[in-house]
């Protein structure tokens, strides 16, 4: 069989044995066709995978969006979602939520999943690997980004100003002294891991501090526990450093645990930014300094963007940033 | 316009201009019919909100489960929905959530979902509002309960025994010496929340200990800052309890700070012991004492019986209950 993007309407009317006109009625929904063979010639093109050139993934008359996720574990995710169902609520609409990171990620992924629930728009709140999974989907179905963005491709989306934000943070250690600064950082398949990185990078060569690779870690997940043996080793070795920066205040709160498990003393020994603001960073003792970002608002902003794309397809793209701001509790001072 | 009860097929057939035996031809996918013809009988039936008496609201042959889940931001909630969804995966299925609690609670509610969104089956962890709706419910789709349940209709369901696991929290806060047990509590509104609270009622009574009222707290939602706020209230009163059994982490992490705002030494002045074995329970200095339930496991073993049934509607119904484990940690010792 050929691949999906070769099939035509020629060979699906072949497979069929239908005409041309009839397989094209059928995908215009024009004209009179018997039941009989509309079934046929749609379970043929199932069979086969041909999906119309240009035809839309989505259906702007159903009130479902899909909410692609990295993982329901994340606190901060669980707030944007929160806002995305408030403001889907509001415009009489159900936004559903599934975890798409490390399984569905390609195109071909996403038409079999729209094939599966008809959905009016698709909010990504994980990663996109690339570029042009990114135009292949946007050119089908309204697409908002929130959180990830790739500023490629004329996409909406919503987001912070992730480099800015970790400067901040990093820039804060420095000024009350810290001089082995080092980070817990996801993956940098993610967006907002390659930013705050990038961010964290540039404070710490621009403070004319030596930037030590073997303090750099990249977690496959927002894991406490993985974060947690991280630390471990890294705050355990002869020569450790006197900070760290952490993406998410998961990692934070295992960064404590293991200076609590070291005996380090926090902050006096170690000094810890997270980021997000999400309950964790109160419930830890200290409490952690951190980035808050909007979490619930962004959300909330991003469905919106989606239902307004979806009521109207010719909405113009609208790419916002959000502010981030430093809160500074027990953990730095 | 009549109620969506009462509406019959001689409703629509009149009410779109066309014979009764049309109406049934499309209802039962018998038949040929004219495409415009069913395309109005069908927005007819939508419009007047008819639904077909014992039909279907689920569509056997999609691959799509709905999740109905109180709240995202129960980390409880959340490794439920990994375990969902790694069996859904397993099986072919994909597994969306969405928040119900509040929103979506009637029959009818779901009526409407379901027309939005067309799914194999249901997965309720979220309560119910009464057994007649989950009667309703279950007889027009295939559905599982987990964590929550309702004995009185035959669903299948995944849960734990809330009482017994309440109880043996108690009597263990009683074995260590504590006298004055305070219970941090969700709305009776959720199964497990009236279970928890009838096992620990049991407990003090069975031990010859004061049950007092004003030490029992029902919280509208697992919210950190409610539980603070809360914790802060009862602890500082002249006659504080010596001991807290909370039904979540969360609230046993909020009670913890309660103390330490309050100068108050745990476990000395105040044992605690929280619900679930989530991340939180080892993010605390100390690390909280709590019962673990196998969260995720439960919700892979949830999914798997919701599968089975919508691959066989003769599937037996199972009821099946997890065991729980106390495990001790600084907050009691």
């Amino acid at each position: 069989m050929k691949s999906s993007e070769k099939i035509t309407i020629m060979d699906v009317a072949k497979e069929a044995g239908v005409s041309i006109a009839t397989v094209s009625r059928i995908i215009n929904r024009s004209g009179n066709v018997r039941d009989a063979t509309r079934q046929k010639v749609l379970s043929t093109m199932e069979q086969m995978g041909y999906l119309p050139e240009g035809d839309s993934l989505t259906d702007p008359g159903c009130k479902t969006i899909l909410l692609s996720i990295p993982e329901f574990k994340n606190p901060f995710i669980s707030r944007v979602i929160d806002g995305v169902q408030a403001a889907a609520r509001r415009r009489g609409y159900y936004a559903l939520a599934m975890q798409t990171a490390g399984v569905y990620q390609t195109f071909e992924d996403y038409q079999s999943m729209l094939k599966n629930f008809p959905c009016a728009g698709v909010m990504l709140i994980s990663s996109v690997r690339d570029a042009e999974f990114l135009d292949k989907l946007s050119s089908r179905c309204p697409v908002v980004m929130c959180s990830e963005y790739c500023e490629s491709v004329g996409v909406s989306f919503v987001s912070i100003d992730d480099i800015k934000a970790a400067k901040t943070a990093v820039e804060y250690l420095v000024s009350i002294g810290r001089k082995k600064i080092a980070l817990m950082n996801s993956l940098l398949t993610h967006k907002y891991s390659r930013h705050r990185e990038a961010g964290f990078r540039e404070a710490v060569l621009e403070s004319g501090l030596e930037l030590r690779e073997d303090w750099i870690s990249h977690l496959s997940s927002i894991s406490f526990d993985m974060a947690l043996s991280e630390a471990m080793h890294v705050l355990s070795a002869p020569d450790a450093p006197d900070a760290y920066f952490a993406i998410s205040d998961v990692y934070a709160a295992a960064i404590l645990k293991a200076a609590n498990k070291l005996g380090l003393l926090v902050p006096q020994d170690v000094s810890i930014v997270g980021f997000d603001n999400i309950d964790i960073s109160l419930m830890t003792d200290p409490a952690l300094t951190t980035m808050k970002q909007p979490s619930y608002q962004m959300g909330y902003q991003a469905c919106e963007i989606l239902i307004d794309k979806i009521e109207n397809p010719a909405a113009e793209t609208r790419q916002i940033f959000f502010e981030t701001e430093l809160i500074v509790r027990g953990s730095t001072m």
